[in-house]
């Protein structure tokens, strides 16, 4: 960290420009021990009536924050709009995942990808014509079977969580939704996920539930950065009988001590299993402490719950073709790659940071 | 990373399943050397009728990649609506940090901060007050002198390129500014830097345009994320003579080889500055390649130029008084320490998604 040594010497050099004042000085001599070596430090040291000011700045840093909630909270709102002009095109996905609607010729016209081409003629649409034997059995598979089921292998954080018995049960899985609040309520978005018939439970739509806090805290303000997930909520998943993949039932025989009579017992122990996102732990209220494993469990949860929402369900088929965890993957890949070759080359720059794309 | 070799077992098992199938064996025994181990590799195995859905659900994908630039559209309206409402905040911010304004004692009230009060009563406003010798000096200080000289000592991005002679220049800087272009314009965002009257240019304000593309691109719509930064543009800065600190004049005596005669000629060599970013290089077109230093050198620029307006300007306060860059490190120590901890635990947990809070 080049930089941080580069501004702790500044600030040394102003430090002592500061101390050469000897009314400064003698003012701050018995309060030295006090200050730490942060940049707040620096701040300690100012007159009274700059400090003062500071404060003034600090109130008006509040007032902004306050106004950002508001803003976050119209950005809900046009997601909300935008929400409604997907729709259709979801709609449209779910029913050519499902197999209902067959799209036309000119609806699964693409071009290659342009990697694939060797950037040749990149925007010339080119249709796939590979010379493929054409299996009449593979031809009448019906839509595009275990779209989500592969996506959700696919994406290490859920993946990490299937367990082999999930995977019937997903391969029902139809579609997954995103729901956002109304305007009136907490904010707030849902998690649908809609399921075909089938001999695991009775219900349709599983719904997962994230609740988000959208305004600052009033004793620590200046932390606000947007609208943060707080809180989520699951759904009763109604198992047809034997069927309950989220429990294993343990029968047990228990001996009277006094009579030595023999009774078995039955136990329900829970269970591995990607449905119990749908029982999430309890947040605890303000006076209760979590313990770090309910903490961890609950921030993996709130991070994929995000990820539902941001990622898979507006990118989806990117998650199927794998090409949005490629991108990943040799973004990471290029980054490394350029380090080495300016490692190479015969110049030696000065400290630079980090290049990357800005994004905004 | 455990879940990634978890995704290739899985992925494996699936390919052993299809291959068990003679027929697509068959049709997919001359196609083999060429597909890859990625996922894409498992679309390729995949009946022509499936992968002809999922060209349609490419085709969605894309439509789906113009709405949301339709979206950021949107956001940076409202962006530019909340820039009216933040206004006469930074306003008064510049005015209490000039000293043309003095803050009233009820505006300079202020809690101090929940963790310095080891988080008791952490919501009761208490006024600062430190038992200071007040030097009458000292407190006649005019406004918040170097504000903005010392949050850029304090951000190391700025601080990297700080020379001590940028530094009684920068003390005449009164104010930045974000001004966001019109909604018909092509999308960008210029940052103003308000300097009062000094002795070493004439221009008031300086200026940094940054222009940015908010289109999908047409050959690789998928990588779109929303608007990015491509292009900058400097200003002229009016240097007084003899002033300019960009660059050094070197005097050279040359020798004529055939006459004798010695002559000096002045030469202006650059030299590194703050001032140097009113300068940017040029992005170069299509056709022409940039060479890597000049690539890295603009990356850091958009960087640059993304922090002040989404960071710097909106915060200011908090930069100046460190407060925002020790949130950052605390944040940074506080993960690592949280893992520290759980590896010395005794319960040995199964793998888990790092932990964090989820910002949306």
């Amino acid at each position: 960290m080049e930089g941080n040594k580069n501004a702790k010497e500044k600030k040394d050099k102003l430090t002592d420009q500061i101390m050469q004042n000897p009314q400064v000085l003698a003012a701050l001599q018995e309060r030295l021990d006090s200050v730490s070596q942060t940049p707040s430090g620096y701040i300690e040291m100012l007159p009274k009536a700059v400090k003062r000011r500071i404060n003034a700045l600090k109130q008006l840093q509040e007032k902004c924050a306050h106004i950002e909630a508001k803003f976050y909270e119209e950005v809900h709102e046009l997601e909300r709009k935008y929400a409604a002009l997907y729709e259709p095109l979801f709609e449209n996905r779910r029913e050519i995942v499902t197999g209902n609607v067959e799209p036309t010729d000119a609806e699964c016209e693409w071009h290659s990808d342009a990697e694939d081409e060797d950037k040749l003629a990149a925007d010339v649409k080119n249709k796939v014509t590979l010379s493929e034997k054409e299996d009449p059995e593979a031809e009448n598979t019906k839509g595009i079977p275990d779209f989500w089921l592969t996506i959700f292998r696919n994406v290490d954080m859920i993946n990490i969580s299937l367990q082999e018995y999930d995977e019937p049960i997903l391969r029902h899985l139809e579609d997954v939704k995103v729901k956002f609040s109304d305007p009136c309520q907490q904010m707030a978005f849902t998690l649908e996920f809609h399921f075909g018939p089938n001999d695991f439970f009775t219900n349709s739509v599983l719904t997962k539930t994230y609740k988000m806090k959208s305004e600052p805290d009033s004793t620590d303000p200046f932390s606000f950065e947007g609208p943060e997930i707080v809180d989520c909520e699951g759904c009763t998943i109604y198992w047809k009988k034997g069927k309950n993949i989220t429990v294993k039932t343990i029968k047990k025989k228990q001996k009277h001590k006094g009579r030595g009579t023999v009774r078995t017992i039955t136990k329900h122990v829970p269970k591995d299993s990607f449905f119990n996102f749908f029982s999430p732990v309890k947040v605890s209220g303000e006076s209760e402490e979590m313990d770090e494993d309910t903490e961890n469990s609950l921030a993996a949860d709130f991070e994929l719950g995000h990820f539902f929402r941001e990622r898979i369900v507006p990118r989806a088929v990117l998650y199927f073709t794998g090409a949005a965890i490629e991108d990943e993957e040799s973004f990471e890949e290029g980054e490394e790659g350029e380090e080495e070759e300016m490692e190479g080359e015969e110049e030696v720059e000065e400290e630079e940071d980090e290049p990357g794309n800005i994004k905004v």
